[in-house]
């Protein structure tokens, strides 16, 4: 089954380049180049995979190359097994039925697992010194245009404003494995996802995003949500969480993951929800932990785990004006309340760390509180969990499991550093992953917008990955368009934050791009754009000759008008005198 | 001439309502009241004029019933004269052409001016320790919701953070006086424009927003000018620039002033400059005063002057990455530069507040050197011109003349409240109106978006008005549709800004929103919506049935994994506790 032609379309005078590693040669880390009409090269940040790649041979129903395959097989603490057999049932059927999953033969896999007694976490390999292909990977895209910045660019009007962080003029794998090793960083890469190309999520990086796919009990198909997940890296997604519900959960994660060059997260409490029928009631340890073993064999390479959602929080929850809008976070409280019981997740929480580091599967620790509502920002139920979250970091770290934390959800913009604040202080700097926040309650339709401004500002303050909103957010499933409006609007927060956290290599893009502006060479503005081929078009609609893509105005304000063109002149007369 | 039916239609279960006066009786404040399925009422601030009314007989060439008109002349300051007689130079043709003009005989109105010796700005008036019907006008628009706020929801932790503005609890006329006196908020209301439905620009009033509409050289007509207006009232715009350049920009004016529900503001320069061919350097003041007159006397609100941009600032500007980006900044700079004096509108601003007071048209002090770039922001150019306008406002404020002060621009996130704290010191707190600022320069396509993130913070931090940058920014002159994209992001922005700064209604809005979220009244989310329009549509997509519209979830999650659904049921178990 083939792509989209659309999508597989490399983007405008681009082509894509791989640099490789000191320690580890080997490697090749992807970048894509843009020839700028003045014979220059400008590379950028590349989520794309060999998707862009038109060299490439890509069937979805036989997964991508596994890139990792050998660095992971040279460090001889892993081994191969006979997995957990896959049931009819782990896709909702009954054991008799055909499942989609028996359309998907070819991307099967023999899962891997540590040898016995063997942590295989980034975490556990940085806290002994050891400077993985995945560190020195992720620490040359990070680089991109180091050598390119001049010094001029580096005064301090602009240098940007940190809050604490503590990002080094130059990112290096030694930096990489340090931030890693101190829990300040994770490289979420499960061993059974060797296709994933590695990047790094924490406070001294870029920002990076996540978008949500998967289908719901009401719409959406397999070959849509793959669909989605190859626009969601074309546009810039740095992470994708499959968020399916409803039957073919199983295969839907099988097509997901073997053709997703970025991590995948999930939420494993869906899936187990699936398996008694909808009655959170009727969940247990065992199940669920059975969920887990099938998700870390097929290569997720990271969980949401609600172990914060404790049972004396429930109360103070279902007071606020919204209750509980987080899924996860709703199921625990059933079952909580409805057993008296604590929450098992919790009381499991070190059994899930045995499965975590088998698979280096990362923690992303649910908050399953998150305020629903502005006047429920901040509040005792929200900052009780997070206090929770922050003693189980410690216990994840204990077990070297790579930890995230996430967080809101609908918060005033004054309330945002508050949240960050406490998040870095009761977790000790595990990155921080926030959905938004929306920063008001009354535009549904627009909420990759209310959430755009919460989330460039969180991003600011420390966030280290921000989960996208869709338009569609509270009023319905997002299509495929929904999703790269999503992905536009994070890419632009996620990067307005760099800029302002004073991430080294941030603000370069946008002076290229200014000085393209300014220089009325269209064709490179667009170009280096998030979005050529909507830059373009707009430009296009009014000014669609060939002619106008070097003319020194615009429709905007005609050639008489233009203050850019006026610009030049004064600065030539200043010249002069 | 009529207006496209879909810019009539009223909002769906609203309908308008009219508020009067204590101290005068006979004005008529417009609401909009959402009628909601449990019965309940919830009035928005209503910008739509009698546009939305469908009672309302309207006819573009007549214009809107001047409802200030007895106000004004019951002060018994003013008095009708002999105009300045309209040429065909004035729409930019030769004397014996045909224009435009012509077309619009029954827009014409003989225009009204101070009696000599008096003053007739609301600031004046204020002063004085009057209470206009404007005032009290205003007071009532901004005391929505006032009585209904129940003390619980003024609980600390959402009251906001003010920056050191000065909300009350309640505004009243008075306060209006008082702030308007102080020389913190404005009410734009030239005495020829009597069809204003009343407005305040001030820190500690709401936020508003300005959307800019005016056709170019290349492209547009009369009539999509109107329609852009009116569309851009609907949808929530507290203010419209008219930026017309080319011909019939005398026209045009006229059109969109008489059919104008919300204050107009323009740049006089720009057709200063087409009165001169575009030459800047044939620029005089006696054109430029010619000019004024004529724009007061048609009954602009507000004029943009780029009184600040002095010859020592021109060279600083042009050295920089992207020059000048104001179109009146660069032509003032090459006519200081070409004469090598000093601006001419700064030499002449005492004559300039003579006009300004007669017809009482408020400055809005243009930042003729904002950064274009964020390589620029905060530099020694923009705020050298700061300074001077701050200079300025006090010459200004000692004629009594309304003063707001402009911003930028592009600005990173790290540098905007610096750039706010310095406007709110330098000019004395006189209101700050600002264009976004753009906080990245790499979306093209999406400045609406790139610029609503720098718009809600300063907004937060003290920008009285945000003026809208629509998707085609940098691109194109915008359409009907992204001027309503650019003005929806702006309501976002300014409202997400209120509830920050701890405006005493803003939550209430999203408060009701969320509660009829909470409560599965799908349509009551809808229609308290911002766009509920488009709400509806997106959830139609999926969940087109009647029966959707009260259903206990929606497609993103389906029946089985709504977390509301739960929340419900936990609520009802602890309550049964």
């Amino acid at each position: 089954m083939d792509i989209n032609p659309k999508y597989r379309k490399p983007f405008p005078a681009s082509q894509k380049i791989y640099l490789s590693g000191k320690y580890h040669p080997d490697i090749r880390v992807p970048m894509r180049e843009v020839t700028l009409t003045d014979g220059n090269k400008f590379p950028v940040y590349d989520t794309s995979g060999i998707y862009t790649d038109p060299t490439a041979h890509i069937d979805i129903t036989e997964g991508l190359p596994p890139i990792r395959a050998d660095w992971i097989e040279k460090r001889e603490d892993t081994e191969l097994y006979q997995g957990r057999v896959v049931k009819a049932a782990d896709d909702g059927y009954a054991d008799a039925h055909k499942t989609a999953h028996q359309d998907s033969e070819k991307l099967q896999r023999i899962p891997r697992r540590a040898k016995s007694g063997k942590n295989v976490s980034q975490m556990h390999y940085a806290r002994q010194g050891i400077i993985t292909p995945e560190m020195e990977y992720v620490a040359i895209r990070e680089s991109i245009h180091h050598k390119a910045i001049k010094d001029i660019e580096r005064e301090a009007r602009l240098a940007g404003h940190s809050w604490g962080a503590q990002i080094p003029q130059e990112i290096t794998p030694e930096f990489v494995r340090d931030e890693v090793a101190r829990g300040r960083a994770i490289i979420p890469a499960n061993i059974n996802h060797p296709e994933v190309e590695p990047m790094i999520i924490g406070r001294n990086f870029l920002v990076k995003i996540n978008a949500n796919i998967g289908n719901s009990a009401v719409t959406s198909s397999i070959a849509e949500e793959v669909e989605k997940l190859v626009l969601g890296v074309r546009w810039g997604a740095d992470n994708m969480m499959d968020l399916s519900t409803g039957k073919n959960i199983h295969s839907t994660r099988d097509f997901v993951i073997r053709n997703s060059p970025v991590p995948v997260g999930t939420v494993p409490i869906y899936q187990a929800l699936e398996k008694v029928g909808g009655v959170a009631e009727d969940l247990t340890w065992e199940i669920f932990r059975d969920v887990l073993i099938e998700q870390a064999e097929q290569g997720v390479d990271y969980f949401t785990i609600h172990a914060g959602v404790l049972l004396r929080y429930v109360p103070l929850a279902v007071r606020r004006l919204a209750g509980i809008v987080s899924r996860g976070g709703s199921i625990m409280a059933k079952w909580c309340l409805s057993h008296h019981k604590e929450n098992f997740l919790y009381e499991h929480f070190e059994d899930i760390c045995e499965i975590m580091k088998t698979y280096d599967v990362s923690f992303s620790l649910g908050d399953g509180l998150r305020p629903g509502a502005l006047a429920d920002a901040n509040d005792a139920a929200q900052f009780g969990e997070l206090e929770t979250l922050g003693e189980l970091t410690q216990i994840a770290w204990k077990h070297d499991v790579q930890t995230m934390i996430e967080g809101p959800g609908h918060v005033p913009m004054h309330l945002i550093k508050e949240n960050m604040d406490k998040q870095l202080r009761d977790c000790n700097e595990a990155p921080f992953y926030t959905l938004g926040p929306l920063t008001t309650d009354i535009a549904p339709g627009y909420d990759h917008l209310t959430s755009g401004i919460g989330a460039a500002m969180i991003g600011w303050y420390g966030t280290a990955m921000l989960c996208y909103v869709t338009p569609k957010e509270h009023l319905g499933l997002p299509n495929s368009e929904d999703v790269k409006q999503g992905i536009i609007a994070y890419k632009i927060a996620a990067h307005a934050a760099d800029v302002a956290k004073g991430h080294p290599v941030a603000r370069h893009r946008d002076d290229a791009l200014s000085r393209a502006r300014f220089d009325f060479r269209w064709e490179d503005q667009f170009n280096l754009s998030l979005d050529p081929e909507t830059a373009k078009a707009f430009h296009d609609e009014t000014l669609p000759q060939e002619s106008a893509k070097t003319a020194e105005f615009c429709s905007m304000c005609g050639p008489k008008f233009c203050s850019m063109h006026i610009s030049k002149e004064l600065k030539e007369a200043v010249e002069d005198l």
